[in-house]
């Protein structure tokens, strides 16, 4: 799987994919990630990538242009299957999103920042508008992360157990139980019995 | 407002807090993250922190021991107004709780990673389970760098205009309308009539 990156904060997007299980997913070759610097197709010479918004608001808007050129240039070298735009109205991402995108072959994702994308991107280029929760973050740029991780983590040999992603919570929308390791007695608390007799079943 | 966080990849969690508007908080002086390492507080000399799971499930469990140590030593140098751990079967994360945890002096993150935390930890240090959505993550670090942002950006003067958090979507469970920049018209595609006329209530 090939995941491209857009943002105006690249560096923001540095060490969670360099370490632990995004890594491995990448050392392996299951998973490439690009982060690419929107300012790359910025406007003028300044690297401008936002404007002031129509209507008054306060707080700056992502310009159509900087976007679209982006998109377009990055759309000839790879055939998405996805246009990703991670905005807290989007589509609330749970287990079966991410699964379904696990399947994929290439994803494009584009971090909001300051007050959103212009509306006309949305309109035209993006494919899917997806939510990592009800609550609003400084930029996509974690957002962004941590839909990267919730479907690496899916593909086929990136974690080195196979069973420990199909028990995980939600994965059956079954959370998993409490579980214990030794000590079995931490300073008075101890491991259920249940645990210790060797029945997991129960 | 204070923030440590509990970690086994304390390197994951070097670039969000670096960049963008969690740099600007901390160089305001109106938030400060420190990231620990739990091999710290290890139970031997080879870094051990995690072990087997009775009743032998996949995935390997953060130890008691090491844990415990390291929120009793920290809870010594601060008085924790929460300590959260960063788990999918946790309550999960709205703006409201957001809001809230803003109000707070210092917080204490823990990070679970592989299966997770040993249950008695739960039981005995943990005041709040959070969680970020319902999908599964290789472990609790990206929950937690979506955390502090999603409360640092409300410490106030974080943000540079008051009024643009004020007026994000969520805040008020109304989201925000489409939002446009110039140009007016983008390869025939025109900002609405009404965003031009002045008229922003409209």
């Amino acid at each position: 799987m090939h995941i491209d990156i857009l943002t105006v904060v690249p560096e923001l997007l540095t060490s969670p994919f360099e370490h632990s299980i995004m890594k491995r997913a990448q050392d392996k070759g299951l998973l490439t990630v690009q982060v690419h610097h929107l300012r790359k197709w910025a406007v003028n010479e300044y690297g401008q990538v936002d404007d002031y918004q129509y209507g008054g608001g306060a707080g700056m808007v992502m310009m159509c242009e900087p976007l679209a050129n982006a998109i377009e240039e990055l759309s000839k070298e790879k055939n998405y299957d996805e246009i990703i735009y991670l905005t807290p109205d989007g589509e609330r991402l749970n287990q079966q999103i991410a699964n379904t995108l696990s399947l994929k072959g290439n994803l494009l994702m584009i971090c909001g920042h300051y007050k959103g994308i212009d509306e006309r991107i949305r309109q035209q280029y993006i494919t899917k508008e997806i939510s990592i929760g009800d609550y609003v973050l400084s930029g996509g740029e974690l957002a962004a992360a941590v839909l990267v991780d919730a479907i690496g983590r899916l593909l086929p040999g990136v974690l080195n157990d196979e069973t420990s992603a199909l028990t995980d919570s939600f994965q059956d929308n079954l959370l998993a139980p409490p579980v214990y390791t030794r000590p079995v007695d931490f300073r008075g608390n101890k491991v259920p019995d249940v645990l210790m007799s060797g029945n997991h079943k129960k």
